[in-house]
């Protein structure tokens, strides 16, 4: 199947998928949510990282077991909820050696400890290769409201955490996920949307817009928090450190809307040590236009930047 | 990593991890049990199921979708617990065409719809290839204790489901995962511990004795239901009908533990229309000894068979 008809197909699935009434949410959210009663809900993700596509073996195997479970924690930090129980399949080779399978799981608990992830279950299967790992994990909130893709209104700020682009440089493989900024967005900011950066700002921002047909964002192009990783590849590649962070994947800062005023509060405080950036304003365009000062708007595809390695050099 | 050492790094992984006061059940039986309050239980399980090991492309997308799901609700069966909900991710290659891909959810289907197992996530990548699905199963138990591997008493009869041995001849793809009998054995019956035969009759019984390195297991070598498909492969391969049923892998019938008269009855009225062998009795003599009619009694070793296609021919 080619790259982008794995959007196609996920929608084809959501499309012909029921679900319980205990389904508050189902496909289609950076995670699941169930009614499990008494209040309490069961937020549930599961992700694949990937030899190949995701990480490469000389990554080592302590980055590729924290980078398997880091991404699924990013997602419930994108709910801002909490990340409480792990199970975990790996899926090696013949040619794993045991000590490589070993560091795999050292670097899942350096990650696991320190979010208090529970390690609670697992599966280990040898193929033929490539090496990849399926972790799943769910939290049980109560007394929060999990956060979707759903609820931004025009007017909303549009505003991201930390800084974006050049993840490729290391930050895809070390990045601590937002959870705890996540959840105090949630419960404190009540933040109307938001959404991990995994696939880059404008097409992951493209999800915070797409339940209305009219709703579109412009983004302020010198407000975005543009990384130094991004201005080194600027230097090695010619596309633009700006380019970079709004195209480039696996970031996985949270980006999210709320109100001007409660983005203003952030913008000065931050979030749980983390540096908050405003970014732009949902509209009523029905597009994703980039302003910049001195210039005619433009119109932003929302085609991210995905990291593969391997087939493509 | 060779085969064997599977089994080795998942002790390591167990010795490794600790659990929080809620996890009643962690690394180490079919399913992982979490207390989440008002008297209810979270039972969870994951597995991954890969083409060239567990399948073959040529078995059709249908029976791959449906075996990927079905392994994982065999598990909770194996709790005596429901299984409500699942996470599906599954990595195809960019060479699966879409129709397989779409035949893959629909075999997913059509047996989440036997059993009430809702769809609610998942994941899709595409990578190098092998094709792999990795399904997270999850049930909410209320009002029933998961039944653990661990339970057995020396005097317990052993009993099991449905018919052992062959399952390669195409049971290992359209086996019915015995999820209502599961159930109904802990609702009604007391079982005290069971198990879903995967790895083969002997080797998975070994995990029901090994909490007690005093405990071990006769086999009534005469009453072990043997397949019509283990007596095809007698005739094919030279192996007895009988060490089919004893060691051949993915029959995906339940062995589990109970009194006398518990088995009796089983074995007489059978379970949710399933029928039920008592082929043994749980000792302390530290083996699995199978007892033949006019033989001296000899020690099985617990190596099952594992189904692997590709590699080994």
């Amino acid at each position: 199947m080619v790259d982008d008809s794995e959007f196609d197909y996920i929608s084809w699935i959501k499309e012909q998928t029921k679900h319980g009434k205990n389904v508050l949410v189902g496909i289609g959210d950076d995670a699941s949510v169930i009614d499990i009663g008494s209040g309490r809900k069961l937020v549930v993700t599961t992700d694949t990282v990937i030899e190949g596509v995701h990480c490469r073996l000389e990554d080592g195997a302590v980055l590729i077991g924290r980078k398997s479970l880091a991404v699924s924690i990013s997602d419930l930090a994108a709910m801002g909820c909490p990340a409480d129980y792990c199970v975990i399949a790996a899926t090696l080779t013949k040619d794993t050696p045991r000590d490589f399978a070993d560091d795999i799981y050292r670097g899942i608990r350096t990650i696991a400890d320190v979010y208090k992830v529970d390690l609670v279950g697992g599966d280990v299967t040898t193929g033929k290769g490539p090496l990849s790992i399926t972790t799943t994990v769910f939290g049980i909130a109560e007394g929060l409201e999990p956060v979707l893709r759903t609820g931004s209104q025009v007017g909303d700020a549009i505003c991201v955490t930390g800084s974006l682009g050049g993840s490729l440089r290391g930050k895809h493989l070390r990045f601590e996920p937002r959870l705890t900024a996540g959840i105090e967005l949630n419960r404190t900011f009540q933040v109307t949307s938001m959404i991990d950066i995994s696939d880059g700002l404008v097409q992951d921002l493209a999800h915070l817009i797409e339940h209305r047909a009219f709703h579109g964002a412009d983004i302020f192009a010198e407000a975005v928090p543009v990384s130094d990783d991004a201005r080194a590849l600027e230097a090695d590649d010619g596309k633009s450190a700006l380019e970079h962070a709004l195209h480039d994947g696996e970031d996985f800062e949270l980006c999210f809307t709320c109100s001007e005023t409660v983005a203003q509060a952030l913008v000065e405080g931050g979030v749980c040590g983390v540096s908050v950036s405003r970014i732009g304003t949902i509209t009523d365009s029905g597009a994703i236009r980039l302003l910049k000062k001195g210039e005619a708007p433009s119109i932003l595809s929302p085609d991210g930047y995905v990291h593969r390695f391997g087939q493509d050099g």
